[in-house]
């Protein structure tokens, strides 16, 4: 029989919405040694937050994030909250004792992060970053490749993040749905939204990057505030790019932006190695593009690999092969991986320590892109 | 308040967990005047049944369909048994009162489903058959498009349905997950199971089909049987084309195989009208592929459609632009739909009355192949 | 040194310049053991024949095919005239022992076509049949794939040819250009003109046609006529469809129409054998997509190969990998493989008796439909 | 009636051919105020640029490039000689009063490429360079949207050049076939040879560049040099990545490599304005893609435009829609288009001042790398 585990959410936005699907889930599925038990949802809002908890089903709810921490029977914290509000709540927490599954970005920046690494560290809390696109099977699939060396030495890495939903000037930012223009509560733009997620797959399958060049511009120089009713100056990157060297001498190439009209949220890696490359696309999340050159010459082509077998990965306890999954599953297979971990005592990845190292690639980026010169990478 | 709907459901297998699945996230997604309450599984085999209610969340188990049924506390039946089973359940449901939610095909022939048509139309119960494809927001986009008349006199409509994994003759025959090849079972073959799906969406698409010719195929005719463990003749199809005229005067092409070596579950349709035309493909549920004839000229093409906008039919309920749903979300609407339609007092598509038309197709397919001649359809 | 080879062309239409084209730059691209010498264009119209001669190098012309017939210094006539011509022409060149390069279908109708094939079998006269998409080098690998078993078993061949051209009803018939949609010209519609093609790569790729139904349509029935200036029936079909038996036990699936809103030359088949699948279209010519089983299971997919390499068929004769041909040049490989067969004494296919096989499945779909009806292709 | 124009070629290379037998079409399918003969070809190999003359119609050939510019009978003289000649050649042919057509890139850099542009502005001789790619179709209908202002303000071109050809570490460098690779005869590596073509496509269409910032790699660092016998040290860049701002304020990044496994010639560009988007790959070369945000909202998606309409981009000058052209015809475009300019007096682009632009910025691509700094390019 699988075990309780209690958890108390704190946010009930898009994120709030996704991970609750996920621990609602993810036992229907999965045999695992524990099961998520829904006992609070916390936001400042009480009418918000109850209609969220009785939606979802969560026991109770919370206004005030301090008071979920001091309750003996919530187990772990899910920080579903702004970019700016990460760091303090997941050190209390840790503080607290509670294991801390947090979103991503880590933190506003690498100071900031590292402070959270040591509370969760110090406090021996399991700990995990929403990072999920790790987690979509294709993507899994690449790492299997890569890690069983099916690629060889790797020459480039490349990838971008492109939305189009900022373009209009009458967009305004700052509040519910909109934090992510407000600099005060986000960090940056792309930056830390769009692109740490490419940074954290890439880290993921690549390795480390060294040192790396970038490029940011805001199209859009000011937009009204929707919490003071003025127009101020805009804080975020709406684009930016970079160049880099990997520690295995590989070279990156990074492009975001929410100027690309026409792509929704076109996140796309390819890796291009001596015997084989793959590439994938969040916008058919299924297929994965696999080239190998050992094929025989005539029949060499690029394969599209639609990852929906029983022995492709988390696919065996899903539906049947051709039949598709979608974004959601992706924090399904997080919560399954993080339970099975917890069973065996084992920490899993991206955690706090391993989440720092995107985020000191994203403090080189912005300074790069602040000084116009090539930056170094701190190593974490 | 929404309100409770009790729900017992019959069998346990794939179509088990995917409604299953949909009974339990349906109102975490759309606001509904009512909500299922998982109230009771059964199956013949008292610790597997007892072993999928736990996994999901059943209040209860019975081993005897008509136990169920005889239960005061159910108010609707979902049955996800064979083909063969359907219509002996269906009636003594409707008999008994209970709403019915019943798996495809409606019935092994034409006549088996008169009766249950008339037994629901008589007992004046709420029934509704999963043809779940039409409701994968790109197809029901497509619906509203030719609904708008967007692409004015229809001349063709083509469908296919393609599989790959009955290719082994080592595959045997009959038995749990294998019965859709014992044709006592199922009827037929690639007919029954998969053809309906595309002549379900055809009829509500395209209207009606008045006349066809038909071809089929068994490739591999003898396979061990599971069930009596000796090798006997298979008595399905593994293969079927046809061809027909449709009353609105456009001309219809459908194949179906399960020996399409590379494809899982290549379902795929077109319909090519006087100005504009579409096509959608299961592999990439999400993208409607749509041509007008009256963009200007320099700048036609088909355009592909990522259909995950929140003004696409469902997708406000879910994510953000660009991220996907998958299979099972199908099913989801299609509850979302029967309770809507129950709190309204409406009938909603696909009904027992709407499945039979289908269900006189498929007679139809078959006596033609058989008789290698032209057939015309019964009209229901 | 290459030996001339003298020419004498017949019609100066669309087919008329693309085998022009073939003729003037086959040896800058082939080592062949002659060359073609472009002696003489003939057509009725003086002043049309003499531009076509001026633009593209032709030593002379001719207004009346029966003197062209009577040259000594021609050696082969080629046919680019309408389906109804095609015949008389032949018989009376093969009786003057010119080698023959005939357009296609090949003839009006079968036993047409048998008195072309007897004329040219007891002329003793070299004579192929411009059945080109057999050496668009996509196709060609597809041969050689085929021929190599790396199909394996077939189980599956299918085929279409989708245009959109004669959607207008204002659209006339007959005349310049529009004899194709004139029954008396061109013996039948899509059927002649495109389903041959289809028929002609199939019977290659796949062997004979057993047995057929098949379906027409006319869509719109009367249009006006250029030459009498009169509003007239239509006597072509304007969609055709129909389903087989192929010798070799596997199942055929083909369609024609011109009535496919949104496709301008859209011939794609695909075969599905044991082992491999392959599929190919002429919107994309240079891919042929390929799908092999015997692929690592999780690596599985349909590769896109760019038929552009020096080691697939014909290429190491243009440019460089990634760098591609078009139509046109399907016509030039045709005349080298022609010339090169002719220093060989070497028949090269598709030769008259071959395409008389094709011409005899078009018999068999026209009976089918009109009868409506199963019907055996006569044996060739 | 046209006029005769001298032809010269200097190679008889790669670009040799694909020149050749532009001249040698171009009037079958354009009507032109002149036509090319093909009077003269030269090489240092006599036998080799003999047999090259056959093959291709030259009437004679010349072992001295000096020579054959003092020849009266040559009126235009083409550059099909390694990059480190074009200089030379092209000042002493302009000083001769001969016209020119050059092999891209220009010159070796930047001061040798004014030099050039002096030249011929000084000689008043007509001048283009090769940059074929303009002459696509697709490329070409490309730039007719955008100069018809369809995309509205720009914010973002990205374009990349990917190819493996270089992989294996056992391909020496240096000599015939191999001169790309030799610093000496190239001057770059993927900057001049790929990312040439890149920016001047970039150029044309969005406009100049102001500042960028590069990373070139060299993988392979030594190769045995064919001429000396030697292994030497690799001077050329394998690969180069930029980004950069435009004139116009829209950001670009910019990739070549001949390290990415998989790509053959995977020139794509991608320009995202304010109201719509276009891509293009050269691999598919017919294809545009086309997003409009001004499309009906729940209908927008990419379009994929077949370019192949009578009333695209050259393409009535060809067959009929859907069938397609390929590279070499990019050539007889460029050819069609500069026997037209001259015929009217105009000067065609890109003549040897428009592609002195894209030298500038090669020469700052290659300085910024070097440097690791941001770049000024130098206004021409």
């Amino acid at each position: 029989m699988s075990k309780p585990l209690n958890f108390g959410i704190i946010g009930y936005g898009f994120m709030g919405r996704a991970h609750s699907n996920a621990y609602r889930k993810v036992n229907n599925f999965f045999d695992l040694p524990s099961h998520p038990v829904l006992k609070a949802a916390c936001a400042r809002d009480k009418d918000k937050v109850k209609a969220f908890a009785d939606k979802w089903g969560y026991e109770s709810v919370e206004t005030d994030w301090r008071k979920l921490l001091e309750r003996k029977d919530i187990d772990a914290i899910d920080i579903c909250t702004p970019n700016n509000t990460h760091a303090e709540i997941a050190i209390a927490a840790a503080q607290a004792g509670k294991m801390i599954l947090c979103e991503k970005p880590l933190a506003m920046n690498g100071p900031e992060g590292l402070k959270m690494v040591q509370a969760v560290e110090k406090a021996k809390v399991p700990n995990i970053v929403w990072y999920n696109y790790r987690r979509v099977p294709a993507v899994t699939l690449a790492k299997q490749l890569v890690d069983e060396g099916k690629l060889g030495k790797i020459f480039h890495y490349r990838a971008n993040f492109l939305q189009d939903w900022t373009i209009s000037a009458d967009l305004p930012q700052g509040g519910a749905g909109l934090w992510r223009l407000d600099v005060a509560a986000a960090g940056s733009g792309v930056t830390g939204d769009l692109l740490a997620h490419c940074i954290d797959t890439a880290i993921w399958l690549n390795g480390g990057i060294a040192t790396l060049s970038a490029m940011t511009e805001t199209f859009i120089k000011e937009r009204k505030h929707t919490l003071t009713g003025k127009v101020e100056k805009v804080g975020i990157d709406d684009a930016c790019s970079f160049f880099c060297r990997f520690q295995n001498g590989s070279l990156g190439l990074f492009e975001s932006t929410r100027y690309a009209r026409g792509h929704k949220a076109l996140y796309t890696f390819e890796i291009n190695g001596e015997h084989a490359s793959i590439k994938w696309d969040l916008h058919d999340l299924h297929r994965l593009e696999y080239f190998d050159h050992r094929d025989q010459g005539i029949l060499r082509g690029w394969r599209s690999i639609h990852v929906t077998d029983g022995d492709h990965p988390y696919m065996g306890k899903w539906w049947v092969p051709g039949l598709q999954i979608g974004y959601e599953h992706s924090f399904v297979h997080q919560v399954a991986d993080f339970l099975e971990g917890l069973g065996k005592g084992q920490a899993v990845q991206p955690d706090f320590r391993n989440a720092y190292q995107t985020q000191l690639v994203l403090d080189a980026i912005l300074d790069s892109a602040k000084n116009r010169k090539w930056t170094e990478v701190a190593r974490g």
